[in-house]
């Protein structure tokens, strides 16, 4: 398991802060670019000294999934039975394993229970599993932008990104390491990307940003022609570049297979388990996510609490046109509302 | 040009109904299935002895598009040059020239004026165009689901599907003809399709057909195991049975190109020719073509008008789960704004 870390564990552990990653994030959650990280910190404006998640105080931990592409073990890592990259052998992982995953990686820190988890989509499904898997183990809860179980849209979305990726000849079933470097399912994970990047925006966003603007001229052909156009094929061109399509597959099914309530009775006995404090977050203009799906695990948190507990939750509606991306971007208005909580975590 | 008729035309040919069809659909708009068209006609609730389009009355028509593969000459047809399909050779074709077609059908019948030209999406795209290009033979006009331009993220949508089928080898840049059967970009027109069904449905209706139910067991692998991708699969499958992805990527383009300002100094100009009466009818759960694209739409429609003419428009909202495709589904909600503008266009 790969993680970063910022800030100091203080001598009774009882300041640390799990942060979660979402699908092709990192645990680079803070901090600048540098070597191995060619993008500054997905959460930066969140986390660092002075910062709402202040690493002058606490001891913040962002860990790389199960099954990624970026330190920890995953599809492309090498499978010490055949010396060779895992692919296609690769399991499926639940959202659970990871999480349990970074339990022992917690564990290995001296860390026994979060003074807070964090965390917004994928990042948010991690938490939430936190906070039923171990309700002991966690003092508060930050979840933005996420769901109690995936929905049938969201398993189309992953679906059709999976298809994408499989039906690239170059994929070959997913044995595709060390055939040669580029040589992995580029057009077919790029058509993925790009699709979900249109899936994390809005509407909104692209007419403000992109309309019927042209690169050139507008021209009468099957070619590029819209700044639109160039745009997503740029996004599919970088995810390429930096993640790894077994891992990307395997982190979409996570994913779809997303439900608290299996094996549990349901969603409402799941939660129930949960008696911390918590925030949900929804962004407006959200239709991956939509906000409807955050209210409702907003109801199910304050609608439950163990007895002697009361388990608090509150909603939070962010003002934003940039759909899912929304939690990555809108972080001055995430920042007042997880303050609050950790005030309450650390009951000043 | 392929085009199919229902009713008879009166002598002085003023009972005469274009219904322009959308992307995928084609001239059988009404009528049972049975040689050359596997299912019924697309609007044949509307269409009919007795219905709102009344047959016993009406003469109706409906051409398939240019650049379709329904009929009318696309890129799957033969070019008598070379004796072989256009294939890539086929240019690009735009709403315009689809009308432009269409306009020369009328004249071979002896249809010197539509008393109404209707049409859904890229019909309504179609619908919209006749009513600038020919102000004087357009009696009245009915746009559902559609849009005075196409917008960014329709352009997204677009560029995706194509990038799907462009990625797949069997398209071999558009010369698959004659491979053999079966040897087109199957896997790349299945995925465009795939993700175009999951723009025309909604969250909503996903929801409530499918939500998390299961195949068989839920399966911890990357295979098919919820109803929803075996759903979607289906739909892929069934679009290349029955379509050319030439004739898919053109069609998009056409839409893509959609833009009634074009060349006539902007979209309040352009629309400022139309001065019949007319009808734009928006789907609230409609995600593609949102209601507010429908509503700039009528807003520009209703701030136009010939001086001496009235040119009346009116908003309609189609209270539907169903998304864009409500234009196909709620057939009687369609009937009755359809059946008021038809009473005008005829002076009753």
């Amino acid at each position: 398991m790969a993680f970063e870390t910022w800030g100091t564990l203080d001598a009774d552990a009882s300041n640390a802060v799990l942060v979660c990653h979402a699908l092709t994030g990192d645990s680079h959650a803070a901090g600048p670019s540098g070597a191995g990280h060619p993008t500054p910190g997905w959460w930066d404006a969140l986390i660092g000294p002075g910062k709402v998640l202040d690493t002058d105080e606490l001891f913040v931990v962002c860990v790389n999934v199960l099954g990624g592409c970026q330190g920890s073990t995953g599809p492309a890592s090498c499978d010490p039975e055949t010396s060779l990259p895992y692919g296609s052998s690769f399991p499926v992982v639940s959202i659970r394993d990871m999480v349990r995953c970074q339990a022992e990686v917690a564990l290995s820190l001296g860390i026994d229970r979060w003074a807070s988890v964090v965390g917004g989509s994928m990042g948010g499904m991690q938490a939430l599993e936190w906070a039923v898997m171990y309700p002991d183990r966690v003092g508060s809860l930050f979840l933005a932008s996420t769901t109690a179980q995936a929905s049938a849209q969201q398993i189309a979305w992953s679906h059709i990104g999976r298809r994408a990726v499989e039906a690239d000849p170059a994929f070959r079933g997913g044995d595709y390491y060390g055939v040669g470097v580029g040589n992995g399912p580029q057009h077919g994970l790029s058509v993925a990307r790009m699709l979900a990047m249109v899936t994390y925006r809005s509407d909104e966003v692209f007419r403000d940003r992109f309309d019927r603007n042209v690169q050139n001229q507008l021209d009468f052909t099957l070619g590029r022609t819209f700044d639109i156009e160039g745009y997503l094929d740029y996004q599919g061109r970088k995810l390429v570049g930096r993640f790894d399509a077994n891992s990307y597959l395997r982190l979409n099914r996570a994913m779809d297979l997303h439900d608290v309530a299996r094996g549990r009775g349901g969603v409402a006995e799941a939660l129930a388990r949960i008696g911390c404090p918590s925030v949900v977050a929804a962004v407006r203009s959200d239709a991956l996510y939509p906000p409807y799906q955050q209210h409702e695990l907003f109801e199910a948190l304050s609608g439950t609490g163990t007895p002697g507990r009361s388990p608090a939750s509150t909603f939070v509606e962010i003002d934003s046109p940039h759909g899912h991306d929304g939690f990555l971007i809108e972080t001055e208005q995430l920042a007042a509302p997880m303050a609050r909580l950790l005030e309450r975590a650390f009951g000043r």
